[in-house]
């Protein structure tokens, strides 16, 4: 038991210097002048280098040797368990492996900002051939230690436990069930007649006034947390300090308010995660997957009903005015839009599972080799031609969109979908489990919800897989299936 | 030279360490939510142990043995000199002993919040007697490894170099000069008519960009730095990144602005550090005393002048509206009103001094054992007698005003007189040596100030003792004499 006890004292710590790392983080962000940028990033280096040291200390090992014969109640194996796959990960990976990708990818992501910026492939793919190279090094380092296979590793980095042939199915089933359905909805829409246009300028004070009022009816705790302003939305934060920014556009709230009660989804979960495990990996989020089902079950599940959409039109008119665009029918329309388009991030969330899909196909051609790194221009526009039927004109619409494989993130694009399905199946248990929850929503009233979450998940952290929070809360493995009858009920309804 | 390289390399690190400590408190007193505050605390506490581990490396004594030998040029040598200092005074106290006053006074001070809004010093003596014990202990130690008494080991952690009998005879000095010459003062100033009441509000919005304005003026670089809001100003920050705080009240404008001056003086001197150093010892700021002289060389001596007052006020105009106290002779007046007080802190250049004394006086005695802590509140209230005629009606207007001892700040507090007399020394110099210094603050025109600032003391961080930098740039010794001629030229011209 000393042992477990004393691990316990080492992850507190290391927690400790993550939590400090996420302020330091989020002020990068949202507060520093650009003055302090070269030194902020030796701090990050720093703090990050102390915690790897602390991480893969040897007596670490043999701790854990020791703690797996102790006698040890449910969320202290789970906690032992996490503890456990942190050291392996971290001390799998020489140090040189870690430096070299350390700085690879930040000159790759350095030169990707103005490759972006001006469309040019070429101009970054030598950096990227680089990145992708050490990845594959450090992919099948971890591969051999967890024993999988080289991307199930990467992917476990994001979302452990998931696996790339699990994840391709629910994908190819998805990629089967679109294109006939796009059509219909779109034709539907066309139907219905024309886009309704809000129409500006929106004062930013009072966007954000709004942002604040919604975030606080879904249920964060503003003395525990902030919202502020940065130039793409996040949350981040440690236990009891949940910060969340938003991008604000005067031209456009519709945008800027969804994504802040997405990022209030990410936040509640954090702020529900159990206090008296905060310092310990247990006590932690579960994967990527989760939290992206948090932010979306709030942001396109519930937030986007017309229950929901009838208490926010209201407060639209009344901080921005009486217009056709904020009529109650015409705000759903608008959040209801659907339109293939080019940018991920811009996408509804019938075609945003493609976005997906075509990067993680072609996330492991790269690795596997079948795809080198100069066809990855021309197989993006193909693929994305044959999924949504659009052809990028340039790379800056295409395969430089975005940042995660220029920073060396592989394996993570996956999440997000696997996030917006888990979503679909947790909200349908729950409406199902909770029939007030609906009404409810029309009064801004989010208790119930909050309290099947909580229940649910939240208060699980990471005491068991992603999978059997799902097949607790819904009682049926993760499925494309409920994500499907979410969108025919929302789009095609009968 | 390997040895001294070597070092180099772990107090860059040691240094990084603190950058990043010095974001988490700003982020705490401005930023942060209340609840993040115990999280928060663990934070600053675990980097705080980690850079007592790496400071306190014995290998770091073995380096320094070796790099004594090295063939090395000042600034290397200087260098190394502050590197022994740290590490001499970090590896001389127990780890035990550091932990035990860390705790005693963050008890202490935690009580002693309450205890001075009740004015009821009882309350606290217990908790102060603690840390005056640890106190005692910790300067003994410190007393013995560097050579010096206890009391002048206190002072050397504030103000390397300084003696408790050299500050004892310039504060003598002063007490002498006082009594008759504030009697002179406050019948000429009577004679002169009431003091001059602003009429507000004033909004803070405009305060702020007034403040922001002056910043600039002085010579506050905002690329590299910030200036937010906080309970009470302080600046703060790192290389490329430095931040003031101001705080700010409705019903007048004329004390935030002042001490948005006063957090300048401070970040200029930071910001015109030398750069190639700035991860180093010797390009630290000199100890705190040549600091408050710079805050209070552009607070007191440049911005209080007739000329720059000149310029000020028709900006109070402008951002207030005309009204007779901005009246550029009732806004001087204002800036030059004497009135001997309770609190330190609102004090005017005249009697603060006297505070300062006070506060000498008394921590001599309490370390020495003459003055039994019960004793405190009377010994304080006779004091203040003594040397401002007045008697504070209460602890809370008294021995419970500031924080330092409460919080273990033992030998601060002569810091800040030390600071107002060496401003007035290097202001005098400074404006003998450049005529157009002058003239050009009634332009707000710094920058001749600022160069004669960045050679002869911002540029020198701490490569030459603060006794150095004031004979270098001056031509004598700091005196009291400087400051009392400051004086007599501004409150009794002939």
């Amino acid at each position: 038991m000393d042992a477990y006890r004393d691990l316990e004292t080492h992850f507190k710590k290391l927690n400790t210097l993550g939590d400090a790392l996420s302020v330091l983080h989020w002020d990068a962000s949202v507060m520093m002048p650009v003055g302090g940028s070269l030194a902020r990033s030796d701090q990050l280096a720093t703090l990050r280098g102390i915690s790897h040291e602390l991480l893969t200390d040897p007596k670490v090992g043999d701790l854990i040797g020791t703690a797996e014969n102790a006698d040890l109640d449910p969320w202290q194996a789970a906690n032992l368990h996490e503890i456990r796959r942190s050291y392996l990960r971290a001390s799998a990976v020489p140090q040189k492996l870690v430096e070299a990708l350390s700085q690879a990818t930040s000159a790759c992501e350095h030169s990707w900002r103005t490759a972006k910026q001006d469309a040019d492939f070429a101009r970054v793919q030598p950096l990227l051939q680089k990145v992708l190279d050490l990845t594959l090094e450090e992919g099948g380092i971890l591969g051999e230690t967890l024993d999988m296979s080289l991307y199930d590793a990467l992917i476990d980095t994001y979302e452990p436990g998931a696996s790339a042939s699990a994840i391709g199915q629910i994908f190819e089933d998805y990629a089967a069930f679109l294109p006939s359905f796009l059509d219909d909805v779109l034709e539907k829409q066309k139907r219905a007649g024309e886009k309704p246009i809000p129409e500006g300028p929106f004062a930013i004070d009072k966007q954000e006034a709004l942002a604040r009022h919604l975030a606080e009816t879904v249920g964060f705790d503003f003395s525990a947390g902030r919202m502020d302003v940065s130039a793409h939305p996040f949350s981040t934060g440690y236990a009891g300090d949940r910060r969340i920014t938003v991008s604000y556009n005067p031209d456009d709230p519709i945008l800027a308010l969804m994504a802040a009660l997405h990022e209030t989804g990410h936040s509640l979960y954090e702020q529900n995660l159990p206090t008296e495990w905060s310092g310990q990996p247990v006590g932690q989020a579960r994967g990527m997957a989760i939290h992206e089902s948090q932010s979306l079950l709030i942001e396109m599940q519930a937030c986007r009903t017309p229950e929901f959409v009838s208490f926010l039109a209201p407060l639209f008119r009344e901080a921005f005015g009486e217009q056709d665009a904020f009529r109650d029918e015409n705000l759903l329309r608008l959040y209801h839009w659907v339109e293939p388009g080019f940018i991920r991030v811009m996408a509804d969330e019938v075609t945003y599972p493609a976005h997906v899909i075509l990067r993680f196909r072609l996330e492991q051609a790269l690795l596997s080799g079948d795809l080198p790194l100069a066809d990855l221009p021309y197989a993006w526009n193909e693929g994305m031609q044959g999924l949504l039927g659009i052809t990028p004109p340039n790379d800056r619409l295409g395969c430089l969109q975005d940042i995660h494989w220029y920073a060396g993130s592989f394996g993570y694009f996956p999440t997000y979908t696997l996030g917006a399905m888990t979503a679909a199946q947790l909200f349908a248990a729950a409406t199902e489990a909770e029939p007030d929850i609906l009404p409810g929503l029309a009064k801004g009233d989010f208790s119930i919800l909050r309290d099947w979450l909580k229940r649910n998940v939240h208060g699980l952290a990471s005491s068991v897989s992603s999978d059997e929070i799902v097949a607790h809360a819904t009682g049926r493995r993760l499925e494309p299936k409920a994500f499907e009858s979410h969108l025919k009920q929302r789009y095609l309804p009968k």
